[in-house]
């Protein structure tokens, strides 16, 4: 298969390119700027995809930012710290984000004559994320494969997984981890301590892989 | 109901426009800024909704145009003249708009907390656009759902009538059709000629209203 995959220069994300990669499909990676406060995981993205002899783009979709205000990880809004809970990473929600980068998504795999969109929606984001629920993606699917005469397939295949398990199937697939970003707050080295940070240490705990992530104050 | 209106500029929108606003909603409007050949449509649609008194914003996707090229609303490519049928209006299809367009809208409905997301998609548009057809309204309808928790409901109350049967609706509701814009080429004055002006003129025609607009060369 032809497939286009958004890629967010993070964990879930580089293990999804490379599982599409050893499958034998054909890759291209999307990243989206949507005038995150730092560039960091768009030149974490084009890195890696560097390292793989794989097509990078960045859909630029900063001339929104004004229209989707209310999220912390455009705004002013303080990064939250502490770990993934409805309250605190509620603020870093972009509005229908994962619609709209999806959409861009499809746009592109119809232009390219690709077969299928990717993206790694995963089961840790679901009490949070209303757009990374299995019944969010089947919906969307339902529109891929409408929104132009020849269907898009929509793939998702960590929908049903934990980021723990992400971190196993990377592992077998010799994924570069620490070539990958995670921290919502940019800077050199991840802080270790916001919600995203939280939760990659724990995903590394629980799969009983060595976290070779260098933390801020280690 | 509290509605995000995607405006273009043109007829239909325009007419939905009235409409809603006659059933006593209250409205806001977007244009979309997807490096059109002219800014004419963005022009009028900021006229009439100045004119009514109802917010208008544009969502500003110029970010996109090298992404997702192949269109002659965007590139180099001829505006194609005459009917609308398949071979000469493909050229006119920027790839999985109408998805591209909705997510925007339906974000920007989350972002306000309003409560729905409404587009002038009408029966003329199934043949050459797959993104017009009911079945697309209808799966586009499950998504804005779901991507939130506060579901966004999704309207396209044209979507079964012809482009007669909206001028006639517009009629009715005193819709200042000369104010509105249809030609893909831009300009002073509508060329008259290409796909989009020559449904344009049908529709007076059949609706058996009289045709206002001044077209280039009369």
């Amino acid at each position: 298969m032809r497939i286009v995959l958004i890629h967010s220069g993070g964990l879930d994300s580089t293990v999804l390119l490379y599982k599409l990669r050893a499958e034998g499909h054909e890759v291209r990676c999307l990243g989206v700027d949507y005038g995150q406060r730092h560039r960091r995981e768009l030149d974490a993205g084009q890195a890696i995809c560097r390292d793989v002899g794989v097509e990078y783009r960045v859909a630029d979709l900063r001339g929104l930012r004004s229209l989707l205000a209310g999220s912390a990880l455009t705004d002013s809004i303080p990064v939250p710290s502490g770990h993934y809970t409805d309250e605190t990473m509620k603020a870093t929600i972009v509005p229908n984000r994962n619609m709209i980068m999806l959409s861009v998504a499809i746009g592109w795999a119809v232009s390219l004559r690709y077969d299928a969109v990717a993206y790694a929606a995963h089961a840790g984001d679901h009490t949070i994320y209303p757009d990374c629920r299995p019944v969010f993606v089947e919906a969307v699917r339902s529109v891929a494969r409408l929104c132009d005469w020849r269907p898009i397939e929509l793939l998702a295949p960590f929908v049903g997984k934990s980021k723990a398990d992400i971190v196993r199937i990377g592992a077998e697939l010799g994924v570069p981890f620490e070539r990958t970003w995670s921290c919502y707050r940019g800077g050199e080295l991840h802080c270790g301590t916001c919600g995203t940070c939280v939760e990659r240490r724990e995903a590394f705990q629980k799969a009983g892989i060595a976290d070779r992530t260098v933390y801020r104050g280690q």
